[in-house]
Formats: structure tokens, C-alpha cells, sequence
């Protein structure tokens, strides 16, 4: 199967997934041998919401393939802030870079920009929805760390309700045999039920709790995830949140001697920092794994290098999707794609 | 002729423009011959005003080169924010860079900067000025696509009054045989004065005309150009406008078979989208062309690479110029230079 | 001596600034034999403080020694904009790049991050306390134009109290030589009283003089120095100040022949414009300079290239920092350290 764009990981086949997580661990075993894998080749990182992170693992992940980079990383200052269409912006960008890596406030802009791109779009984020490379970057640490992605009790912990990273790394390890999720919580910032309607169809166990402390005993891998302030309606109600579930070198005592802890990073306060200088402490290690993660996946798309723009999908609905973040309502000339009853776009319930 | 600064393509040579065309046809044949021609040469580009599409643009063509790219895109984070000079500023980043791509708020302000860069300075837009290299882009997308840039009836629409690039475009055209120009705009819009006394002077046909749909038919090439919000005194007035003269399909019925049309872009509305898939849509490509008139136009600049100072011109009036927005307002160092009694900066008439 | 970290000059042996002084002559003579030396290396520029200037230098260092540059130039476009903590920013970024330039608004903060980093941190500026590379190039331009770091008579003029660069050169001359000092300030702007401590300590002769005509004359070089608006407590203090010991043509004339102005840039109105065709100006070539003594710090500290993370200094008193610019104010879990009873960061007074 050819990988031309990566907006959901979902799309991906798990074959291929294991074809990057296996370049991905070549590279990092032998960096130099790849150091000029892309040149002459330019990546446009469009990044129309700030995300310093990700642009740099992006920007440093092409210039270690000795390839060079272009983009903005501030609405203000692009094209859009001359009321430019993103049908515009890409098709003048792909005329100008070999691969685009975008993030967008919102949600399926990244496969609207798949749509109309005729050079590979990689999905750095888009609103709410998903940032497949963040798993891939996930799942990548684990195959690193504990030499297997089956046969692990995961625990996931923190904000699980708004976590895009946590309802695709759910639905990435769903794939692999065994694994078990206990979902540690408030109620209300517990998982959306269509990720456990997604979980019981893929008969994988799981289990609420509410008390890290009860559960860190039994995990393989804790996934910990910052409780982002941007999320809540109101500063009481964050303030009310965020000191929920800390981890701390205390309840580090008793979790595994080989438990992973993982964190997609920025931490703020949800993990102390006596945890940093534990060897079971991950998430550092990890945001370096994401730039192996990425250089693969850079080299897997840019194979098949060549420009061409694909069949457009033709609109096959009148019906509009129900939520407001939806790229659909920005962008009036998109074709209204449904898949089983959803936005092909942002995934909601048509309307 | 040695091809030195590009402040204004009324400086260069018809056979000069004709060679770097020449070379970005080739380079657009075989752009990997190209891929390390500017090998260890470093580009400033220095936007004092933000202009992600021409920055991109000018970024792609010299790291498509195998050069590389520093500079900074926002007058906020420049130095001028420490009330350095503009002389200052272009006197240390001479050091740093061996070629500047800058675009400045004031009128004649790269005409300003090649007076005293030791480096090559390329004119990426002076306020309402000029963009040359908007022009150079326009014209190798003619000669890649009408085969000639002669015998050509071009019409223009939309803005011709502070349409930098249309005025540039029939200054540019009225160099070659028997192109004849068909201006279609309201009153209000129409272009100024010394442009018709501009092709006058060089024996151009040209009309005036209010109906895009009238006129359509007859032309070779039509230039559509957008109506900035920004050139307008008030929203209304932009609201009254903005929706005349429409490019879409049902137009586009009324057209040769071989027009072609171009757009400097962004586009907001002034085409409809459904042209877009249409043949003779050329204003998405004329970005790609535009990336490899850039690259040849710096390996022409690039050709007499040693830094070097020129002499400077020596003050020759006491006149001021009228012109507001003439950089001579806001550096008060610079000479006062008279050009058949107009500034040679900014071209208006001095007092 | 490894050369692992640049924080404060200070730390530097001569004889490795000594080092690094010659190559950076080689590279000036020869620049394209090091046009590759850093060949898929990755340089982090981290400005938590805009300065153009700055940046541009290092990353035409980093560029034209064949690397590559990631960054960000822009508190809010920041991670820390997430209330990440500059720990976690320099760990992340040491995945991503082999080497760290980072401007701060916090004194002390370059020592702060270097504590942390598995990569070498280079300080590009951290508040009002150092800038050991404006030095670097300071006594590079004096070698290259004076020929010598000894025997010579340095006048400093304008803003001695709140100039850090004026601090820094006093210091590291004073390791040469029959070097002496004249320090033509108003007495609100005169040097900070544990800069002349130090300079009584070195048996360096020094006068304060209050008039630059008076004391020109017997100057080797004369290091002018702007008013930073930002510095003074009010725009009236600003204006009242500002005015004071300007250079211009008049002055110059009551100079030596050979006498050489420098000045760190950027300048406002300090310098008057009629001195910049004076062959003593040297300030814009020392700019220029800046670039090679850039490159040579670069190849330096690249030479021990490995990342690792050293042991990390343990808190050793329970006083706290007098400074509340200084870095230990807002990055709580920093060790306390403590120099002869003043602060390992920015050395201000321990309470």
C-alpha cells in the first residue's frame, strides 16, 4: 500500500506501521547513514495555531535527512490573514515544497488540505481531533523501551475526555493482541463513549478507575497527560481540576520495577520533579524517539516522490456536520463527504 | 550588462530579462543541476512587513539552489524595533548574507538599501510601489505558456489603480511588438494617469472598459487582479467594490480556447472556484513558474559575487519629495535624488 | 580544557579564548575549506527575547559551517507560552538539535539551562547580566585591527552602568597586559562599583572622565555604547540622558590616526553618520567579525560533540537570590548555588 498522506492513523494499515516504527529504529541506530536521504527536498510546516514543539521535531526531523524547510508558524502573519482559502494556501505551497506538514485550529483541515495537495500532507495536529505523529511517537517509545506492543496494561491517566493523544494511542493499541486499558479519572474528564463503543467492538478489556495510586501496581506503561487550561470552560473550573492525579516519586514506589511513563509533553505540574531522574521516567526519552518516528515517516511518504493531484472525492451528501470546529464551515467550497453516518472530515455526526 | 540590484525591472535590459528567462526554463527542465549551485551562499530575507506567500517563495528558490535562508518576517522582532536605521540594518545583515530579498511598508525603500549594501539587493515589494519579481513571474508564465510575449491582447481587471503588478506588467509588456491592452475596471479604479501616458509615449493600443463579460472574448491573456481591502479608505467603499467584475464559469464560456488567465494571488472571490479546474486557469501554476524565475534571477545576481560597495550617489537636490509614504521621510540620512524632476526613490514628483 | 558550555567568559581560560580567536582568523581567510564542518549538526536558536541582530549571527554561523537551524524568536510562539518550564524546554530541545543559543529575559538563565541541557548552551544574552560572544567579537575585531590584546589605552563612553558589553570587555582585558581604561559617562550612567573593585583587584589603571572631546586624543580605541531607552526608569530620564557623548566628525578629528571605534550595535543616534566613511569606524565590520569569532566558538565546542548529561551540581545553601530578575525567581526547582556568598547565576548577592 502507498502512504501519500498521513491524516488519521487509522488509515494507515498496521503493516505499513510496523515498516516506520522498523525504519524509525534503523535510523536511530545509524543516524549518519540517512543524512542526506532528502536532499535537495523542501517540507512547508504550516502551522496556523503555535506549537513550538512539534514544528521544531518536524523542522529538525527534515534537516537530519539533510532536506530544508520552509513555513509559518503564526496565523497572523500568513497568507490566510488576507482572507486566502486553505484550497489556496496549499496548492500555492505545494508548488513551492516537496511535503507539507500542517497544524490547523480546526478540526479536518488536514484531510481537506489531503484533498487538494498535490504533494503529501502530514497531519501535525488539527484542533481537537487527532495528531496521529504524537502516536506514532507513542508507540515507537514502547517498541524501544518494552520490546513489544502487545500483552501490556496500560494505564491512561489525567485528561482522557479532550486527550486526542489518548483516544488515538486507545485506538492504535487496540490492534495488538492483549492489551488492557485502566482509565484513570474524574468523571468528568472521562473517556468519550464512542471510544468505549470502539473498545467493546474490538473486544479489548478496560477498566475506570478514579485513584492513580490503586492502579499504578499494576501497570505496564502510565500514560500521563497534562490537563490543558485551554480546555475548560472556566479558570474555577480548571483550578478545580488540574492538581487531580499527580504523580510523584511516593506512588513511583509502588508501580513495577519496569513500568514506562509516558507523557506527550508539555508537562506542567501532573508529574513532579523528583520523577524526572527515575530510569522509568520516559517521557524525555520520548519526544526523542518522536524525531526517529518522524524521519521514517518523512522517508516512507517521499518514495513515491513524484507531484500529482489525486482524484477528488465528489460531494455525496447534502447533509452539514454538526460541529461548529468542523473545517467544513470555514471553508465553503469543501465537498460534503460522509463516511457511515459521519463527517469525513472531523468525524461528528452529520446533520 | 552586469545584473547587480533588482529594485526595478524598468532598470534591466530587454536582453538581460531575456536570459534569466531563458535560465528558468532550463532550470525548470532539469532542477537537479541546480540543486547545489548556490552551495555555502547565504539569502537575507527581510520583511518589515509580513508576506508569507513572497517570503516562501524567495526561501524555496534559494534552498532549492542548495543555499540557505536567514532573516526575519515581522517588524516587530526586527531591529528596527531598537530604532535602527534601515542603512544600520542593511550594513550588518551585508555581513552575514551575500544576497538580501527585502519587502518594506515605504515606497522606494530597497532603491534606498542597494545605496548601501555591500551585498545584491532584490526588490520583494516596496509598499504600493513596485514587486518586480511579481512581473518576472507574470512574464515567464507567458512565454511558458502563449509561447511569445508579443502580438498579445491582454486584458487586466479589477484593480488598476494601486495594482502595483499592473502597472509593472504593461510598463514590462509595452517593451515587446504589438501588444495592445484592454483596461477593464470601474472609473474609480482606473489606472493612473502617467500609465496611459506611459503607453502612449511607447505607441501601445490600449482601451478602457467597463464589462469584463463584453470584453472577454477578444483577449489573449486576462490578468485578474484582487481588490485589497487595505487600499481602501473605509469598509463600505471596500464592500461596494469588491464583488465587480467576477472571473467564473459562465464567463470563461465566452473565452478563446487558449486564454489564459492569471492572477498574481491570493484570490479571494474575485474568481469563482468552479474556474479553477478549467485548462486555462493558470494563476496556480504561475506560483510554480514564479519559484523558478526566482532561482534564476539569484544565480544571475549571484554570477558577480564579490561584496563590494558601490559609489554612492552625491545629494543632487535640495527639493523634498511629496510622496508621504517615500522611505526619504522615515531615514533622514539618505541623499536626495532627482530623476527628471521625480524622487528616484519612490518615483513621485519632488517639491 | 574541554570547552563544553559558553556562559560567562569568565569561565574561559586564555589560552582557549586564545584558541578560539585563531580559527576564527582561519576561517576569515579561508571560509570555504569549513564550509562543511558541521555538516548534519542542528543548532537550536532559543530566543525567549527577540533580537534580530543576535540570531541572524549565529545562524549564519551555524549555516555557513554547513549546519542547520531550528528555533524560535518569539516568547509567545514558545512552548513556554503552555507554562512549560525552561528544564523541560532545553531537555526537549537537546533531542533535537547538538547545540543551544538561547536569549533570556531572566539573569542567570543560560546558567540555569546549561545545568540541564545534554547539549553545550552557548549564552546569547540573559537579561542585563552577560553576552560573552559580543565580547568574543569585541577582542576579535582589536586582534584583527589593532593587532594586539596588550599595551592599549580603551576609552568606553555613554551608557557604563547598565552596558553589559562595557562590563564584560573591562573584565576580559584586563587579563592582558598594560591595558588601562577611561570611562567618559555622566555620573548617573558611570561603571557599577564591583566593575572598578575588579579592575583595583587586576592592577588596572583606570581614570572616569566626563567629557569625550577632553579624553579623545589619547585613546588606541574607543568603545561607544548606546542609551537603551529600555533601561532607564522614565521617557524623561531617557531624554535627558540620551543626548550625551555623541562621536561625530568634529571629535574624530582630535583623534589618533589609528584609533579604532567600535561599538556592539545597534546604534540609535550615538554616532553621528558623517563618522561611518572614517576608516577608524570599524563598528560595522566588527559585525562582520562577530560572524568568524561565532563560527570558531561553534567548531569549538562541536569538537567534543557527544551529547551527555553531567552531574548536576547539588543545592548547597538555603539562601535565596537578592536579584529578583534572576532566574531562581521563576524556575523553582533550580539547586541553590552559591559563590563567594553571591548567586552562581546571575552573582548577584545571596540573602
Amino acid at each position: 500500500m502507498e502512504l501519500r498522506h498521513l491524516v488519521d492513523l487509522g488509515d494507515i494499515e498496521t503493516g505499513k506501521i510496523m515498516d516506520i516504527l522498523t525504519t524509525a529504529g534503523a535510523i536511530m541506530k545509524n543516524p549518519g547513514y540517512y543524512s542526506d536521504s532528502c536532499h535537495a527536498k523542501v517540507m512547508a510546516t504550516l502551522f496556523y495555531e503555535p506549537s513550538t514543539r512539534t514544528r521544531m521535531s518536524f523542522e529538525a526531523a527534515m534537516l537530519r535527512l539533510g532536506g530544508s524547510v520552509i513555513g509559518f508558524n503564526d496565523p497572523q502573519n500568513s497568507s490566510v490573514s488576507k482572507g486566502e482559502s486553505l484550497k489556496d494556501t496549499i496548492t500555492m505551497v505545494g508548488n513551492y515544497a516537496d511535503i507539507i506538514a500542517m497544524r490547523h485550529y480546526s478540526e479536518g483541515a488536514a484531510k481537506a488540505a489531503s484533498i487538494f495537495s498535490r504533494v503529501p500532507v502530514i497531519n501535525a495536529g488539527d484542533g481537537g481531533h487527532l495528531h496521529p505523529t504524537q502516536t506514532l511517537t507513542d508507540i515507537f517509545t514502547l517498541t524501544q523501551t518494552k520490546g513489544r506492543l502487545d500483552d501490556l496494561t496500560i494505564g491512561l491517566c489525567g485528561d482522557l475526555k479532550y486527550g486526542r493523544t489518548v483516544h488515538s494511542l486507545i485506538k492504535t493499541m487496540s490492534r495488538f493482541k492483549n492489551n488492557s486499558f485502566v482509565l484513570i479519572s474524574t468523571p468528568e474528564l472521562s473517556v468519550p463513549d464512542y471510544i468505549k463503543t470502539f473498545m467493546d467492538e474490538h473486544g479489548c478489556e478496560y477498566r475506570q478507575a478514579d485513584s492513580l495510586e490503586a492502579e499504578i501496581g499494576g501497570l505496564d506503561v502510565l500514560y500521563m497527560t497534562r490537563i490543558q487550561r485551554e480546555r475548560f470552560k472556566s479558570e474555577e473550573e480548571y483550578e478545580r481540576q488540574k492538581g487531580v492525579f499527580i504523580l510523584d516519586g511516593e506512588k513511583m514506589k509502588k508501580a513495577k520495577k519496569d513500568m514506562a511513563v509516558l507523557h506527550p509533553l508539555p508537562r506542567v505540574d501532573e508529574i513532579t520533579y523528583d520523577v524526572d531522574d527515575d530510569p522509568r521516567a520516559l517521557y524525555f526519552r520520548q519526544s526523542e524517539y518522536g524525531l526517529y518516528a518522524r524521519m521514517s515517516l518523512i522517508l516512507h511518504i517521499l518514495e513515491n516522490g513524484e507531484k500529482r493531484l489525486d482524484a477528488r472525492p465528489q460531494q455525496n451528501t447534502e447533509k452539514c456536520c454538526g460541529n461548529l470546529k468542523c473545517i467544513t464551515h470555514s471553508e465553503a467550497y469543501l465537498p460534503h463527504l460522509e463516511e457511515d453516518g459521519n463527517c469525513a472530515y472531523c468525524e461528528s455526526r452529520l446533520l
